[in-house]
């Protein structure tokens, strides 16, 4: 990429206007499409459509795959039908699927009238998989080759049936029926003699997905076996797909920013902070700030009980924050590593009485380090400030012990509520930082003020 | 995988036990490496390096990668040193790089010793990177061609030198000084006619990678161009290696895994939750429990100096946990956001503006509504309960005002907090979900008696 992408827009504009084909293909052939559609992108929609009426059919559906949601559907709107018929149908089967998945239903029914029948039938077949299945992550270009084949005949048959698209990194073995005999690694049909069987470089190890599984489970297992390709088999073993390790990538990155967004407490935004409008993102933050505030209430319920011990030592209102604010945040952390774990198939849910016997250990030994600290400040400060007063030892014994109280306590609550939640059936990252520590912050109340009943007063 | 895991370990008990090779080849090579390594983990150390000494070098490799890290570590140590030079010299590079990495630096200096002078360079090169660069990941089982060879002359070049592990998704064109000039799909040489010379499969598109680039910044690539393997270069332009998109899979999980954990308020443990050693995994929480405790004592500070106050209306105490956690969810959030959105590249730090008065409006609204539900629920209450007298309209003024207040101002610490510390240099993710309460609870007070000594005293 020698060029300056303000030239480049510049001089793919001025092409544009010349209607210069032969100019534009020298010009764009050495960016990669990431690198040129957001640029591209930028483009009167008008402009833009000369590009993709005079290109290649290949260099097209590259650089459409990787313009902007906004940018293709505008795109598709100013072109003939023959030419969006002509793109879409051009486009890899998994890609298209993402793009008419964004649409509205009724525009993208529309586009699926412009497919040929074959073609739509397989967008038809990739869309009825549940979102978020492997389903609709499948690619159908890859390469199945029968075992009693030799490996010159491969070779043909790949060179013959020109598969243009996707990865050929695995050539996958099928019997008459189509059902999935082995996968076996493209640099193998290389390394091997022309005259060698399929059947002697098949090794009967390989691994498959389900098209309903779950694209986290899929990551799972492409994480488990280093995989750049993984097959997809139907109910019968017949292979009907293919998904590839690149896509698995920003499943990974999308996953974990679902995970890591309601941690933070809120709900999955869905779409990227910096695009997603104000009035639907505020929705999606004030759903959870509201049920937190609900439950935050129940705090002041909880001190109104307590009412008349706080008059009687007004000291003590000066370390509820504090207290409070302990437990939660052992809680967040007890929270957030459970969450983790659970998420990357560290334990299962049998397992909780080990987790629990680790946080009721990490949970003791972390409270008695903050209730000593807690302790030794109050003990400390007495001595130039007489709020304390009478009985600064009383007050320093009741923080400290409240602490190793609430801190076991939160990290017990938040070690455990992921792992209630996953078995009632929901997400554990619901269980965020913030709905851990409103939970601790009203229990938190009832344990420091029954120490200091016990204490103190 | 017809076998049950159970059967499989005494199967191989015995057969090891006889020493039967032949039947311990027939019996592995069906099982996937990661799904075998496992439960051979769990052999007696001594069966298992029987395993070693009488199977091939490319089934011990392939085991090994996938074994334990105790069970590789002990493995090697009950081989004769020729026996573990041959498995270490078998290794490819990039896991070799990762297993003697995690081992004490005299051990992995011994092992470094038992390679050929050929693959120890090959070692300390890699080694020399810095953690968590590309060049920990490189593997060096590329192919590179030259631009005037024939397609035919490539196929034969590849089948005479046996390039036996990694991916050959991608042919790499090089000069003659080994510069790089362009990577060609291995689908490309598979589909061109024989006769065709390399140069007519060139593009000159291609994305690269540099040895000391993090390994974060690498994902970014490999999800910004959806690329299987990518070529790393020098910075003579020299073609040095490859990264291969099945190991950033488990790099995007590793990344999401620190930051998660960062969010959660404890550092990031650098192994599994499960299997850390309790103290260790206390240390590092406790690390950050003791400083936010020590800012949240800050807390207490502040409320003393509103002890008269408070004292006169013991009734404002009772919000303080609601109106300040309000405050610290609302910072939790705008945190997460914008900490997720930058790790995504979503904007730059030049764009804060954008961000602070994006966060400027939502903390608004989302302080409005908290407030209006505060200020409703005094009023509704104070109808059955009389502990909001003399003033129940003064107390649900206050907490519905300071809502509003402290609401707005957790949004924009907690947006603007990540900013500032990635600003300096530090990891934006330390600005975790409790970090930002702790800061927002101060602060929160702070505004909560201010409103209170404006509107009720």
């Amino acid at each position: 990429m020698p060029v300056q992408a303000s030239n480049f827009k510049a001089e793919i504009s001025t092409l544009l206007g010349n209607k210069d084909y032969a100019g534009l293909k020298a010009k764009l052939v050495p960016w990669l499409p990431a690198d040129a559609a957001p640029i591209l992108s930028e483009l009167p929609v008008e402009q833009l459509a000369v590009l993709f009426r005079g290109c290649s059919k290949e260099l097209g559906a590259a650089v459409f795959t990787y313009l902007e949601h906004g940018a293709k559907h505008k795109l598709l709107k100013v072109l003939t039908q023959p030419q969006a018929a002509a793109l879409l149908n051009e486009l890899p089967a998994d890609d298209r699927t993402t793009f008419l998945n964004e649409l509205p239903l009724d525009i993208a029914m529309q586009l699926l009238g412009l497919l040929t029948p074959e073609e739509r039938k397989i967008a038809q077949d990739l869309l009825a998989y549940p979102e978020h299945s492997v389903g609709r992550m499948m690619t159908l270009d890859y390469v199945a080759v029968r075992s009693d084949w030799t490996v010159r005949e491969c070779l043909d048959f790949i060179r013959t049936h020109g598969y243009d698209r996707e990865t050929l990194n695995m050539i996958f073995v099928t019997d008459a029926g189509g059902h999935l005999l082995d996968d076996i690694r493209v640099r193998r049909f290389l390394l091997a003699e022309p005259d060698t069987k399929v059947s002697a470089l098949m090794d009967g190890n390989y691994a498959t997905l389900a098209p309903t599984d779950d694209r986290e489970k899929a990551l799972g297992v492409f994480r488990r076996y280093d995989r750049v390709a993984l097959p997809v088999t139907g109910p019968d073993h017949k292979l009907i797909g293919i998904v590839t390790a690149d896509d698995m990538l920003d499943v990974a990155s999308e996953e974990a920013t679902e995970d890591i967004q309601k941690l933070g407490g809120s709900e999955a935004l869905d779409e990227p902070y910096t695009t997603i409008a104000l009035t639907k993102m505020v929705k999606k933050r004030a759903s959870w700030l509201v049920v937190l505030f609900l439950g935050e209430m129940l705090t002041a319920t909880a001190m109104s009980y307590f009412e008349d011990e706080l008059a009687k030592a007004i000291v003590l209102s000066l370390f509820i924050p504090l207290v409070i604010s302990s437990g939660g945040n052992a809680g967040s952390q007890a929270a957030t590593l459970v969450i983790r774990a659970l998420a990357l198939g560290e334990f299962k849910l049998r397992d909780w009485w080990r987790i629990m016997r680790r946080e009721l250990a990490a949970g003791f030994m972390l409270g008695l380090i903050l209730g000593a600290i807690g302790f030794l400040r109050i003990v400390i400060w007495s001595r130039f400030s007489h709020i304390y007063d009478p009985s600064p030892l009383k007050v320093a014994t009741t923080v400290g012990a409240a602490l190793v109280g609430i801190v076991l306590w939160g990290s017990l609550m938040g070690s455990m509520l992921p792992l209630i939640l996953k078995r009632l059936g929901f997400d554990p990252a619901t269980s965020s930082a913030p709905f851990v520590a409103t939970l601790v912050d009203v229990t938190g109340l009832i344990i420091y003020f029954s120490v200091a009943l016990l204490v103190m007063l």
